[in-house]
């Protein structure tokens, strides 16, 4: 067993926390294996309505009686841009045609209905009284805040620079996770822009940790001990771990997600905005290739989200990585496909070694 | 005392190497000073001429008989592309007026000359019988892998990504240097274009040294002894430091060019290829951002250097930091001024903690 004032705040066994993935990854099964076997399950419930929320973090619940949080998506004011779709659809038209879903209606989002979902869904955390809830895209407002501390909800913001990472601590907040230009999946910049934002782990762990005083724990990239004690050594108190725990037998990440991560190749991944419209790493394939050049043009997050997701539903059931969004960070090439308690006795016996 | 076979190859008693950081900052004071202490000073001999090369050499072996090495610049061809380079005159023209040297005669490099050049230097390398000598920007060729074979000289690679971390192996080179995304300075991709060879150097650790036999040395923000013991962790057997050398008392760097690193903050650095046609990385300055929106159409390595040398000349005289080539990496702000023996003393008594 391994002790440290995080651990303790989050009542884990291990330094170890299983990143929110958001779009049906975190399963029950995922969430409460990890949270079983002494880490933190967490679950992304960034694209998930108040309803399913419930029922997952009761389906967590049905299987262990450990700690396990929620990660919610902090919504941001966003702009519907006729010309700015009308633009991005003649473009996606072509993949829609390929995949047999041309005619499909496609809402953009509305940003009323996603504040309300967002505060929905605090409110379901809240219910359901679920001990921790990390943040990502943003920081909760201070009478969010008020309302976590009245519950005794831990909280967890994310950062990607000092800067973020400073507020995050002058809010209230429990812990920061910190997260590398190394990691998977969504960038988490909010107050730094993109470019910004994108600080090597290595330096970015120990500048955090001089400059707050709440625990910090360390993500993009780490995939083993090796990674563990090397975030400890810089001055994290926990690591957070994406695509790890996508690989696991648990995850409900799509079978060629998984196959593709394990057969990936340093380099594989890039940054792209072109699946949602906010920065995100992943294994770059042809739609990703393809819709480089058109980049700068597409509308902005959670409007591309929108135009995008019937072209990745549809390639997910018909099998094809070419218009996934294979989500993975730059350590990739060192994931396996293991079980959940295999994979974190690997690591904490490569941790001690 | 610390041991590796590492350490024993290079002779030195700590697994630190001084990162050979071009134009004038590893002054003979400097390098002497590294390899006094026990750490390997290395001259960085990019621009240099073989006359410059040759005295630098002879004034360490004054100050020392200590282990050091040479870096050197390997050439590409390159093309002179006249248009190119009047449009990137004419924007530089306005920075030249500014500080006073807009009649001044440019003359772009010759492929000929430069590759000439880099013959004379391995030469200066063999007669002065410098023991290591590492590369930058690719790998010698396989004549002269057998000249410094026959000579006893140590060989060094610089890698960003596995595949070029496997061409130097396969090469016969001794040890391979891993440049992180968080390095300061010049990126040293050769196989990799920019964009892949930008991994965060927690990721490229432990990925190359699971793919290599040969000694991994770590570079990119390594200040203190936190990212020295991390890096060993990961798997490399010593690190490289740039940023951290460079405000060191002894170095050639200029006296403002230290101050603007040690005041910065993190995020102060950006990736930049409008001071030489190469991207690096350094602290945002006027003339990088205003230079910005052309940075793809500017002459590539080392024509716009040339271009922008007598801007960079002038600033440094009339102390301007908002035209000087600021390198840095991303862990500047961990920078102190100090003596290189405090420094040295200082990340060891970190590192044994």
């Amino acid at each position: 067993m391994f002790t440290n004032n995080l651990t303790s705040l989050l009542k884990i066994d291990c330094p170890i926390i299983q990143a929110p993935m958001a779009g049906g990854i975190t399963t029950s099964k995922l969430v409460a294996a990890v949270s079983v076997n002494g880490a933190l399950g967490m679950i992304g419930a960034g694209y998930m309505s108040p309803i399913q929320l419930q029922e997952l973090i009761r389906g967590v619940r049905e299987l262990t009686s450990n700690n396990f949080g929620v990660n919610l998506f902090v919504p941001s004011k966003f702009e519907i841009i006729e010309n700015e779709i009308e633009m991005a659809n003649s473009m996606l038209n072509q993949y829609r045609e390929e995949l047999g879903i041309i005619g499909e209606r496609i809402t953009p989002p509305s940003v009323e209905d996603t504040f309300h979902s967002y505060e929905e869904l605090i409110q379901v955390v809240i219910e359901e009284k679920v001990p921790i809830c990390s943040f990502t895209f943003g920081v909760p407002s201070k009478e969010e805040m008020k309302q976590f501390k009245q519950h005794n909800v831990t909280t967890i913001g994310t950062a990607t620079t000092i800067e973020e990472a400073i507020l995050i601590e002058k809010l209230g907040m429990d812990a920061v996770v910190v997260q590398g230009s190394e990691a998977g999946g969504h960038r988490g910049n909010f107050i730094s822009n993109h470019e910004e934002g994108l600080i090597g782990l290595m330096s970015l762990i120990p500048q955090v940790a001089d400059n707050v005083n709440i625990p910090v724990i360390a993500a993009g990239g780490i995939m083993d001990g090796r990674g563990i004690r090397a975030a400890l050594r810089l001055g994290a108190k926990a690591v957070q771990m994406g695509t790890a725990f996508l690989t696991c037998e648990e995850s409900g990440a799509h079978p060629l997600h998984k196959e593709v991560i394990i057969h990936s190749k340093v380099g594989d991944t890039t940054l792209t905005r072109t699946f949602s419209g906010k920065w995100a790493r992943g294994i770059k394939n042809k739609f990703i290739l393809e819709m480089e050049e058109y980049e700068d043009m597409l509308p902005s997050f959670p409007v591309q989200n929108s135009l995008t997701q019937s072209i990745r539903k549809a390639a997910a059931s018909q099998n094809l990585k070419d218009y996934m969004s294979l989500w993975a960070g730059q350590c990739a090439s060192l994931a396996r496909i293991e079980t959940v308690e295999e994979l974190i006795q690997r690591v904490m016996d490569e941790e001690m070694k």
